[in-house]
């Protein structure tokens, strides 16, 4: 795309608010980083669009040159529970942070996500709770669709600058998924995402869903797994053909001290680290990695220093980009099988590394 | 010396527990840092001494390799008020983390100032409140000198990779100041600093102390004034003589929101600044100001993202390191008087910009 190509498997670090929490750009790009997320819903309501419209979008107000691809706001709607009420025409919701009404329409999501200059615009979708009856997942799944529709007609004259991506939903039905997916190939977007999943359901039910759907969706798109998920969850689904991921956990986990490691995690508040002066992960080539150890950054973080923070997401962002690299190199090696097993077998220690 | 010579008139950015709060070392750099100041207290309690030595001290320990100034303790030991009891011995104190009982004497000051690897090791001294009697600061005062000949004692035989600097006590009296500057100057450091200013009192009266004191140390000798202040205080102060200085205001203020400008300083929660594109000075070339506007760095503010604390401190260190060798350019073309003038001139929108 215009403002960079992005090869795949990738893994997009979220920026809920305009930034990736605890990260500058140029953290980022260190990490690797080739395309980062923001929120429709949470940059709609603070600082507003009238705001990023005076930086003609979200790259200018956030000094970051590289695609953004921002969600519909639908998954936020969805997380305020009662606050939200569901119709034909959109989703009419309370703000989280003042209590004003608002009705998010599939044009708005597409107009606000223009505004903000986004690169990669999702269709707002319904999201349903886990578990859900088949009646309930299927009218969530009818309405999503004829949702796309109406964002793919907003969006018809942008095609050169902003990608459209529909959004697959279906709850745990492998019929209603496939005629998602089918319908929204019908419509024809620039890729397709999947949603709805790691919403509690188990692991294994997760993976059965990606796998039904991804089959169902053209190879020669885009398929992204929204929100999944673990280190394991990732390589899984790339093994079965899922292209683009994004998920907190490697930001949040950062601010609660859980750092990422070959072998699995570690918890930096561990007491054994107090006198460690290893690096969290021996192998790791981030700026964390290279230049402070284990006992310094549980000092940092029992000491609930900022510096903290930022050093903790370096290191699990890097983690995330470097194993979707890994994937992409051995992926073109035709070495992803080795690959796929060498790093599960890795991961026997996980029980011993976490806390 | 061993980690740098250092140019001067010199601030130093406080970094209490090992980091200055939310920047990095590199943040540090780019700002123009020469020399930053670790609090012997807070590090003493928290990692600790043997934490610390497993890294051969703090540099390491901290991935900073330019020169440490570490104070002795005495102020903080001050502030835990009715938590210490100050003997001949030394001053026994309660930690505010966890209660435990300490007694730091001089030696002890010195011996963990070692530990830390400190270029520029602070003497044990005794602060008092504002306003004290003429008894209660002559008291204090030679008490001071007392321990500061203590100091002197263990530090012999480590002159080579450390610096020892006395400080001058003795409230807000002259005669005891010129006392106590005259029995550290009989005993001889390598720098001098003058301590217990800062505390409450008129700021004029801050200036007549400092002026006195100042006349008094041999100019030969770097003088350090602890714990000052605006940069209104800066410029008057090096216009006094005094050579080096650390204060919290820069990085607590940032945190607070308050950006030092050349006319004074804003508040970025300020609405005005909701759609303003603008830097937060256009004069200023730090980082935050080269890519981040006041919209954004509102926006990150009032959403208490971490990265509005990381850009607001080194815009506020910037500013102070600039004033620095704004100051000390001045000094070597023996234009000082008409930088003094058109800095005090420049402030009179400080009432206009303050919040």
């Amino acid at each position: 795309m215009a403002r960079g190509d992005i090869l795949t498997p990738v893994f997009m670090p979220v920026g809920t608010l305009g930034t990736v929490k605890a990260l500058s750009p140029e953290d980022l790009l260190a990490c690797g980083a080739q395309i980062i997320l923001g929120n429709t819903y949470h940059l709609y309501l603070r600082p507003g669009c009238e705001v990023i419209a005076a930086f003609s979008g979200l790259h200018r107000f956030m000094h970051w040159d590289k695609p953004i691809l921002t969600d519909s706001g639908g998954f936020q709607v969805f997380s305020l529970a009662r606050l939200r009420k569901i119709t034909e025409e959109g989703a009419d919701f309370q703000s989280h942070i003042d209590g004003s009404r608002h009705l998010l329409t599939p044009e708005k999501a597409v107009e606000i996500q223009l505004c903000l200059g986004s690169d990669i615009i999702m269709c707002l979708d319904q999201c349903i709770a886990y578990p859900a009856t088949h009646a309930e997942a299927e009218t969530a799944m009818n309405l999503t669709t004829r949702w796309a529709k109406r964002c793919h007609t907003v969006w018809r004259g942008h095609e050169g600058a902003h990608a459209l991506f529909g959004i697959v939903q279906g709850g745990m039905y492998p019929d209603l998924r496939k005629a998602s997916a089918d319908a929204l190939v019908d419509i024809g977007f620039s890729g397709y995402a999947i949603g709805g999943l790691s919403v509690g359901e188990p692991e294994e039910l997760m993976l059965e869903m990606a796998e039904i759907t991804l089959e169902r969706l053209p190879r020669s798109s885009p398929r992204y797994i929204m929100g999944v998920g673990t280190p394991e969850n990732l390589v899984e689904l790339v093994a079965r053909g899922a292209d683009m991921f994004d998920c907190v956990m490697p930001t949040r986990n950062a601010r609660n001290g859980q750092l990422f490691t070959r072998s699995g995690a570690l918890n930096i508040t561990n007491a054994r680290f107090k006198t460690d002066t290893g690096p969290i992960d021996d192998t790791c080539a981030c700026y964390t990695c290279r230049h402070y150890s284990r006992a310094y950054l549980r000092h940092l973080y029992m000491s609930r220093e900022i510096l903290a923070y930022r050093l903790n997401t370096i290191h699990n962002i890097h983690y995330y980009i470097q194993l979707m690299a890994d994937m992409r190199r051995a992926i073109g090696q035709n070495t992803f099988d080795a690959f796929r097993k060498s790093f599960h077998d890795q991961r026997t220690t996980i029980s011993e590394e976490m806390p």
